[in-house]
């Protein structure tokens, strides 16, 4: 076994080798890159992930939002908290089912939808520099094998 | 302009079409399906981050070991004090420098490597399930390419 053979050990104690390494390091160079452009308008890339599904579905409940922006149930409601607290969204129990509160876009959470989406265009042109459609759609395709690999043996979890 | 298109607004509204999206959700398949196996060591996939780095090379500051994870300093500090009352590492002021702090494994923390480095060549078995080798490569370079082309457009980040 050598350390270019992806079953050995020494292969895995290089972290440059391994996927999950990679993924998180793309993930965070988009989070960043993305970041950099909300900001100056108020809006973190953990905000930007919530407006984006709302900007899709207005008035969702937070449990259902947790679900699409894939975070935990804790995690959301303080992110949205910190929303509220910006104006960004209001949050609204629901009269039938006192359990359930709806989210909703303020008007300057709506607005913000044009303001934003072409950073994420530009964020993705960058970020795809230099491939070609082909290796993109790949690259998609792979990413999505991997996550559904992974969380097919999760019999727990949806 | 129609919601196939990369360059449409209509394309990016979807999240499921948005590559960032998609390396988040890898990245956090991945971690999930190894904490999984980490946590009844008492170790959490955070740790195993710095793990990893440390069994690559004992004794780095915690300058060092931020920038190799890839963590925020503020944020490391945090970890690796968990990691401390965890008896995974002990951190040691520099006699030469007070300003910096030197990060060592316990026994304890140098004993895990044999039990966990199994754990991710199980998961990344599992990630790449039904993938051809050339797949799983082409997947590493295009992440790869990715992180380069967004970071280098960063001039004041290494």
């Amino acid at each position: 076994m050598t350390s270019s053979d992806p079953e050995s050990a020494a292969f895995h104690a290089n972290p440059a080798h391994s996927l999950g390494y990679l993924c998180r390091i793309a993930f965070r160079s988009f989070s960043r890159a993305l970041e950099k452009l909300t900001a100056p308008h108020g809006v973190s890339a953990a905000q930007w992930r919530f407006l984006r599904v709302l900007w899709q579905e207005d008035g969702l409940t937070q449990r259902e939002l947790s679900r699409r922006v894939v975070m935990r149930e804790p995690t959301t409601v303080i992110a949205l908290k910190g929303m509220e607290k910006a104006e960004l969204i209001r949050r609204e129990q629901s009269t039938q089912d006192r359990r359930r509160t709806h989210v909703f876009l303020t008007p300057r959470g709506k607005a913000l939808q044009a303001t934003l989406t072409p950073f994420v265009i530009e964020v993705n042109r960058r970020a795809t520099q230099g491939m070609s459609p082909a290796e993109v759609a790949l690259l998609r395709e792979l990413l999505t094998r991997v996550s559904a690999n992974l969380t097919s043996e999760e019999p727990g979890e949806s």
